[in-house]
């Protein structure tokens, strides 16, 4: 029995994966996978996403260097989302925050709210454009 | 402006929404909101979704009294996938599970490994069918 048989991915072939910091709970962003990035998740022990605006499989880290180490893989009752818990290199959101979720909308009268210090700027992740 | 400004459902009217236990930071589940069922949940203080296969509105805990209390709702950087922070009666996977999320498939050469003890049985929850 194959670990895809468990799995059901939607009419475009991709599952969501929810990326979460195996160290402290935190979750940090969540992300699309189609079968091949999977496969190369689970062999080479990094995270591999498909990017459904880019039409492209993309490696976490690949231009950051914010790599993710995979500590667990998890499915839901479903089988139609997975689970990751990984060890973060620097901050896991392209715009410099440790989690994607660094925004609350709660109790700020519609507005949202800033939650965590941003670690670094994306010019000094990515560069200058 | 409002918190909907901020956020981008898909061409469906939908965005997921990542359940996560607000005392230890536990994943219990993935589900799908549309912008009524947000709008209930910021209201009333209990999640409520959009069931994609039953095409229909529903709050958790209807059926089961397994509710869940919002304690914080985030939404991440692209603004495409809301964490929701909650206080959980009982389980919050339908298979009887504190978290839907209570099978991994690292480690264990293909086959899914049950990694928590599941809580009650549906019988138990839903009566016998």
């Amino acid at each position: 029995m194959s670990v895809y048989d468990n799995l059901k991915f939607n009419s475009d072939g991709l599952i969501p994966a929810i990326i979460q910091d195996d160290e402290n709970g935190r979750v940090l962003m969540m992300a699309w996978m189609n079968r091949a990035s999977l496969e190369a998740t689970m062999t080479t022990g990094k995270t591999h996403f498909w990017s459904r605006s880019r039409q492209k499989f993309w490696i976490k880290g690949e231009s950051s260097g914010h790599t993710q180490t995979v500590k667990d893989i998890a499915l839901d009752c479903d089988g139609d989302t997975l689970l990751i818990k990984v060890e973060q290199t620097g901050a896991a959101c392209h715009e410099g925050y440790r989690s994607c979720f660094f925004r609350s909308i709660t109790g700020g009268g519609g507005a949202a709210r800033v939650t965590e210090p941003q670690l670094q700027t994306p010019e000094e992740i990515y560069g200058k454009k």
